[in-house]
């Protein structure tokens, strides 16, 4: 059933010996596709306040640190640079882990990274979904086996996670801390220290909620902790930063197995971001170097505001957008205050509107972007994700001005 | 012995309900990694001739791309210049292929990309192996199989690519065309043509060569064509243009099972893309916007010199290169002058001397990447890039003074 591999080499002793006889026949092809049209036009790019549930606005300092010149992706500096990522990393996610470091992808590319090394061929992983996150691991987690789907209804108490723990006993449960397709920030405490009562790893998905609510990953006992780079941090998208603990990688390097993925596969990463306490670092692949530079940028500007100013700072702007959204009569999706996400707000979709024209008349007129629903969302709310440098009061006026005049201009249907 | 994944819905109907009785008990944890004092410290990076295999250095104009703003990976205006990429792409490697687009993260991502959507379960890969490409290749095949690896020595003619094609059956032939680590431009013309007798797919890897040297995907009959953004293209490393023949779509698009990987799914690449004819795009993931800025202008750079007078540049620029390393008296490590990669030179290393005190003096007197050998050919070679806009005759007269002055100032052993 694996399929088979057959590797064919050409090797070289000293020097090559070549033999291409056959190939001396000239080459008989010629251009055939002309040079297109449309990339003679200059590039245009659109200022937007980007007031959805991400990428963010990315201050002029960050996209400048970004066009620094390109350096190699293993020269000294360079290394230096990842290590400054690595201790801000350390910092945002509240963790000692050695083995911190950030993936040459967006957030989709660190929940591959973190499944793919965690489980190995006959373990079985626990996903918790209550939005698009927990689907998407599923169907990560699913291609590399077979997925048993619980009836949907249930709802997480931690009794309820430790009768799933026990029952499946899993090797992984993945739970996403701020689920932006659902506006839920799902409580954490405890769910750690239950999993490490049935031998099982912790990850959790932070992509929208790191920076922005806290987070302690070594108190909370979570194992692997990944986010990406577009939204509190307000860096472009392209990278994630991602932690593992000593017992993740206890699992991890004593795999029977290697992992699917040569590009995700820790063992490489690890080296690469010098993790693994070698001397020297192998060539594994070409780290997106400005894109570091960026990331390094955005972790100074959390470094000096300081962390628990930062949740402080979202919490309090997120209180006072709900407050002005309930004034306008507005309902916000998830009741219960504690449980939202003060990154990303979600709003009932107004009764008697196409929400559809609500946001595309925001966009038009304001130059704003909020969004409608993701995944098990569509069409049931409007999301507003104010992360970063966004999370200001008056960016909430804005949003709250612009949603007013949407109201008062869009259609609503008489009911 | 496939893992078994349970899958735990919360679902919610309108709006959600939750039970979350036990997470009331206060949160106890609290700050314990302070912030990192190296990120108080500005970000600095110095400036280099990058002449070393990649990355290569990047033009200002490309930087300033790069440095927008950043919008919506939804957004319209990203799409169209997402179908400008894919036209400068189907340019580059000439081809008419509705499939065609850029992978979110560097070249072995796209590796991974055409391998892991070209292969099957049960089905095998020819991996013709002439240094550190093919050998990734064949670690990312045998990480979805086995492999049996033939005994090194071969050489590539294409009678041995029939006999290796006829007696293995193989549905994936992999070879790399600009054979960075020994500076080898491998021969392309006719393979295609054989795989198809076979009924084999045809990939290749031209991350080194592209826009440097001649590929014509569509008449040479390749199926899978890649290349990575920091090399000829002159941007920055973390995107990946890839392009699949309709013979590979029909193969990909019939499979029996999922790629084992989400993100570099290719009917999901293909929907974000805007290449698969469906009228709406749906979220993948969150594309690096401000790269795919970057990428255009690249492909900007590369319409506006033209494909032609780009492989002629590289082609003359080489040979002045190789005509002064053998008046110094140094040795070219490809013997046979139409093997030569224009992009990427390997010289013998300089016998008596040790190759990292040459490379180290350049680097600090000089300010000058030049590289060592990579995999297969370490020790023996060093590594001179010359890509895209570093390929002058100034950027030559340079490193050959480099070279002087490192072979004068550097030990040598007496022999």
């Amino acid at each position: 059933i694996v399929p088979r591999i057959i590797v064919w080499f050409l090797w070289f002793h000293g020097s090559l010996r070549f033999c291409f006889a056959c190939y001396t026949a000239g080459n008989m092809s010629s251009i055939s596709v002309p040079p297109p049209k449309c990339l003679q036009k200059p590039l245009t790019v659109p200022y937007r306040h980007m007031f959805g549930p991400g990428p963010s606005n990315v201050p002029s300092r960050i996209l400048e640190a970004g066009a620094n010149p390109v350096i190699g992706h293993m020269h000294p500096e360079i290394f230096e640079i990842m290590n400054d990522i690595k201790s801000g990393i350390q910092y945002m996610f509240q963790t000692q882990n050695k083995m911190t470091l950030a993936v040459s992808g967006t957030g989709h590319s660190a929940m591959e990274c973190a499944i793919f090394n965690a489980v190995e061929p006959g373990e079985s992983v626990l996903v918790a979904v209550n939005g698009i996150w927990g689907e998407r691991a599923a169907e990560m987690a699913e291609r590399i086996g077979k997925a048993h789907l619980a009836p949907p209804g249930g709802c997480f108490t931690i009794e309820e996670m430790e009768k799933a723990l026990s029952k499946h006993r899993p090797t992984l449960l993945f739970v996403a801390h701020g689920e932006s397709s659902t506006g839920v920030l799902h409580p954490l405490d405890g769910i750690g220290q239950l999993c490490h009562k049935y031998n099982c790893l912790f990850l959790v998905d932070s992509v929208a909620s790191i920076g922005g609510a806290p987070v302690y990953m070594d108190q909370q006992e979570i194992d692997i902790l990944y986010t990406g780079s577009q939204k509190v941090l307000n860096a472009p998208p392209g990278t994630a930063p991602i932690s593992f603990s000593e017992r993740a990688c206890q699992k991890i390097f004593s795999r029977r197995t290697k992992p699917v993925s040569f590009y995700l596969d820790l063992s490489w990463l690890a080296n690469y971001w010098g993790c693994d306490g070698k001397p020297s670092r192998v060539y594994h692949h070409t780290g997106p170097v400005t894109a570091f530079y960026s990331l390094r940028e955005s972790l100074s500007v959390l470094v000096e505001e300081g962390l628990e100013n930062s949740w402080e700072r979202h919490l309090k702007v997120a209180e006072y957008f709900h407050a002005g959204l309930e004034s306008m009569g507005l309902k916000l999706f998830v009741k219960e205050k504690r449980l939202r996400l003060p990154t990303v707000t979600t709003i009932v979709a107004p009764y008697g509107y196409d929400w559809k024209e609500i946001t595309s008349y925001i966009m038009k007129t304001h130059n704003l972007e909020i969004s409608g629903g993701l995944g098990p969302s569509v069409g049931l709310v409007l999301r507003v994700g104010l992360m970063g440098c966004n999370s200001s009061r008056e960016n909430v006026d804005m949003v709250l001005a612009a949603l007013k005049d949407a109201l008062k201009h869009c259609h609503k249907s008489k009911v």
